[in-house]
């Protein structure tokens, strides 16, 4: 509870949007170029979340839509159900599963103490929910360890007592994956989370699973590096959750996936195995690199518990600039020319369409039309992140005159200083509050090859008509298309043109149906139309060599009925 | 073999070194920027790799000391033997495996045609040997698949009759991991040697595993794009040994490792399944990501037949600079100021001691000192690449000159054409070279945590005294030391006092004894000093599900003795 506090109060530095335009005689006067002060950020981490965390407003938000749903499926124990923006699916508990006896409480009491042995009710429904309320399980138990030691303890009891368990972080997934379907044992990381080591010569981070990732941006900001992941749920989320759900986010299209800056993990198997792989070495061919694994799993193959990572140095120069396009064709040349011409700067390229600015603009207060004169199809946020302040903003201006010469931006805008470079995140980052105020919406995380991403978005508007209001925005740099169908109230027959039709479109064209929430409960069974047969049967086997029990995270991630004992 | 001769060719563009050095007024005059022309590379694939291949010469050299040992173990068809530059093993062919049958042959040669099935002595004695002489195996069949398809085909017959398999691409490898071990059947992936498809939007290629590196280099290159790898052996070495071996290389302080770069693989598992996970997205988080089991795991666990691999565009500004250090300690402050001041344009980061320049002045021919006045403790070679030829270089005369101010630097030279910039690169890439022409050479590829790199060096030295020359250079940026230990000729004695004591220093460091040359044959046995037991015992669990006769590259990456059957 006390993160929502924390990242509700960020919510206060969202500012006005500004009103510096374009001057009308751009093509002569290199307008993107001011005499005024240059917006300059010591503080970048400062800078890319003005939106952050307004959880508290969404919380509410969602709860107001499950009484106007009429129904209340979180009374049902032994069916989990699947409320909404997803048809419905039903699940039975793995009936071998143990409960919990007052045996097993007197053990982990044992081991934990009474402090990390938590029953008290009001405290488990927050944590029996998930942050969007789409799922509740009925957990009786939170364990919170302190140690790999006292993890290990608790999974080789719950592995040999057949307890069932879901490893928890910041509990912020979108797809139901970190609260229990049913009853299961919550394992919570949130004591663990010291700082373990910081080498300021190699950037190399190491610390705990439960450390949440906003105290990490700030400690290595002050430090003087950066972490190569941002996110809006920062402010609750865990980097071991993190890192479990091989978060994307913000910061992907510069610094790459967690794959590639993750240099070490601990992380306990669900026998109780503590499994040390925490190198701190951007090189190590020694062997199978194993933590790939788990970054990703989704708490299905063990416990993470401490992460080494590594940062790149803070880059003092950055700079926003907030675009129109005339149709989705232009977007991607300049995406092409952002990359050839901006290239090592170029630190985000987030899109939205006509749609999501229009309910950004009438829902979200304090937000103001870059461009009040006129609407347009397209609008692409650009950021950039270096060195040199001022030749980083004359190679963006230059980039930008070149784009307008070309006829591939109607319309810009370039912050002058963090409030305006704030206000254009805001805008993007503003977009789903803005959908949930709308009424009912129906969520998508898609990943599509980028020049196809948007004709998906276009067929389902054919398909949905009036009926619906087709809504786009996303990670675009990066191929990742957030596709929101927004309706006045929930409808089933909505959903039915909706699905199966998005997940078979997107397999057709090669995408994935999950491009970083991952599938939790919500996608388990829908894992094949990105993934092949022979993919997921490995999987699975992997699954079962890992954990023969099947006891971590179960239903989750992988199609349940690929554990059914015969 | 054509390969050598095309590699060789490319010795001639060696150039000798040259003669501009810095002013001796450099505090006023900020000498690294000249009024000459900039050193411009529009090819920057052209840049980096004067080496390159001086494979034939090497090849001739091990040929000589091979001699002068006065031993031929090759000859021995039954015992493996590992000949020089680490101590001894022996390890015994396991007695269940199947030899060849007339059978066998029919069956190959009516899957893949008389031309995929190789007999013929001298091909054969050619991969059977390794690039280094180190390893001999004695193979009576290649085979040369031109599909998926055939090397399904292949396993799964070879699984059934438990015949061992050696998969070999460009068998450029240092660790004996590409050659048989005893009378493996070598699938050799070069004949699928086929670009699929590039998307110049997204910049995603696909290709089939037998393409070249350098082939493939030269592709984006027209294209506008640049591949994440480069490394010395790229004129024969296959993007399928690369993903295989997880190649490290000239790029990874830029572009991150392949782990991070590639983003889907074809791979053929041991019965004959082949496995689809050929994604081209960025992002995609639908289940374990399982490519990265077969990134790094040296062909035991499957053959890879399917590349996919994000490349970035290429940038048209690249900059050289060869500058003189007084200590290692300077090294490491230069490094970190690099990180900070170049951050998005730094590109390499490589260093050599005063042993490594001597032994290049001594034993190269063409090469001059860029300092001929001096010698000096430390050498760093500095490269950068943007979009912006002017700003860069600005950027990395300002940062020259605030490293002279600060006196991290002593002496240095800014490359002005592309001619300099790879007599730069030929000092640094002609150190193996010099090292085969001094005499015997023992040489480790380890990781260590950077400010620790230098102290094992040191200690060595004061270990071995008089007797040898200890040698260091390497990628410094990425931690990754190549220590070498060059002596008039082998000696048993030396050998000893080397061994296991750099492995143990590596390890008490938490080290990497490998770093980006893998385990092979080599290490196999020493995966211990860098790994936990469980983490090993893992791996070999996995070995055992994905192939449960160990029919994939026997004897290679994890202790034999762990697949022992009792």
């Amino acid at each position: 509870m006390e993160d929502w506090k924390s990242t509700y109060r960020l919510l206060t530095h969202c500012k006005h949007f500004f009103h510096r335009r374009l001057s009308p005689n751009f093509h002569n006067s290199k307008p993107f170029c001011t005499s005024g002060s240059r917006y300059h950020c010591s503080q970048p981490s400062e800078l890319v979340k003005p939106y952050i965390g307004n959880y508290q407003q969404e919380f509410q938000t969602f709860k107001h839509l499950q009484v106007s749903l009429g129904t209340n499926p979180w009374n049902r124990c032994r069916n989990q159900y699947r409320c909404f923006a997803s048809q419905a699916t039903i699940i039975q508990r793995r009936p071998d599963f143990s409960t919990i006896s007052s045996e097993d409480l007197s053990y982990f009491k044992n081991i934990l103490g009474e402090r990390g042995v938590v029953q008290d009710e009001e405290t488990l429904d927050a944590v029996n929910t998930d942050w969007m309320r789409k799922y509740k399980g009925t957990s009786k138990l939170m364990l919170q360890p302190r140690t790999a030691e006292e993890v290990s303890q608790i999974l080789k009891y719950c592995n040999s007592r057949c307890l069932a368990v879901v490893p928890q972080g910041g509990n912020t997934g979108l797809v139901g994956g970190s609260v229990p379907a049913f009853d299961e044992v919550i394992v919570s990381t949130s004591h663990m989370n010291k700082i373990i080591s910081f080498d300021k010569v190699s950037g190399i981070l190491v610390c705990e699973a439960g450390c949440i990732l906003e105290n990490l941006i700030a400690f290595l900001d002050n430090q003087g590096f950066v972490m190569p992941l941002d996110l809006g749920a920062k402010g609750s989320c865990q980097i071991g959750g993190n890192v479990s759900t091989n978060a994307g986010g913000l910061r992907l299209l510069r610094y790459g996936s967690l794959h590639g800056s993750v240099l070490g993990l601990e992380v306990v198997l669900a026998n109780g195995t503590v499994l040390d792989m925490l190198g701190t070495l951007r090189k190590d061919n020694t062997g199978y690199d194993l933590k790939h694994l788990f970054i990703g799993s989704e708490g299905s193959l063990g416990i993470v518990t401490k992460v080494s990572i590594f940062t790149p140095p803070k880059l003092s120069s950055v700079n926003v600039c907030f675009l129109a396009c005339k149709d989705y064709a232009s977007c991607l040349k300049l995406l092409l020319e952002a990359k050839r011409k901006l290239g090592e700067i170029l630190s985000a390229f987030e899109f939205l369409d006509h749609g999501a600015m229009d309910l950004v603009l009438k829902h979200l207060e304090g937000v103001r039309n870059p461009f009040p004169s006129s609407m347009h199809n397209f609008y692409v946020l650009i950021e950039t992140t270096g060195s040199s302040e001022s030749y980083d903003r004359e190679k963006l201006d230059a980039f930008l005159l070149h784009s307008m010469e070309n006829d591939l931006i109607s319309d810009g805008v370039v912050a002058q200083d963090i409030t305006q470079a704030s206000s254009c995140w805001h805008i993007r980052e503003g977009i789903p509050e803005a959908l949930m105020k709308a009424g009912g919406v129906y969520k998508y995380d898609l990943s599509i090859p980028v020049e196809k991403v948007y004709d998906l978005v276009e067929e389902m508007g054919v398909r949905l008509g009036a009926s619906a209001k087709v809504v786009a925005y996303g990670h675009l740099g990066d191929g990742n298309l957030h596709l929101n169908i927004s309706t006045p109230q929930y409808d089933d027959k909505i959903l039915s043109q909706i699905e199966p039709f998005v997940y078979e479109w997107t397999s057709k064209h090669k995408g994935s149906i999950s491009a970083e929430h991952g599938l939790g409960l919500m996608k388990a069974n829908k894992i094949h139309y990105t993934k092949s047969p022979e993919t997921v049967q490995l999987m699975a086997n992997i699954k079962k060599l890992l954990d023969p029990n099947g006891i971590l995270n179960p239903y989750k991630v992988l199609p349940p009925s690929l554990f059914t004992k015969n």
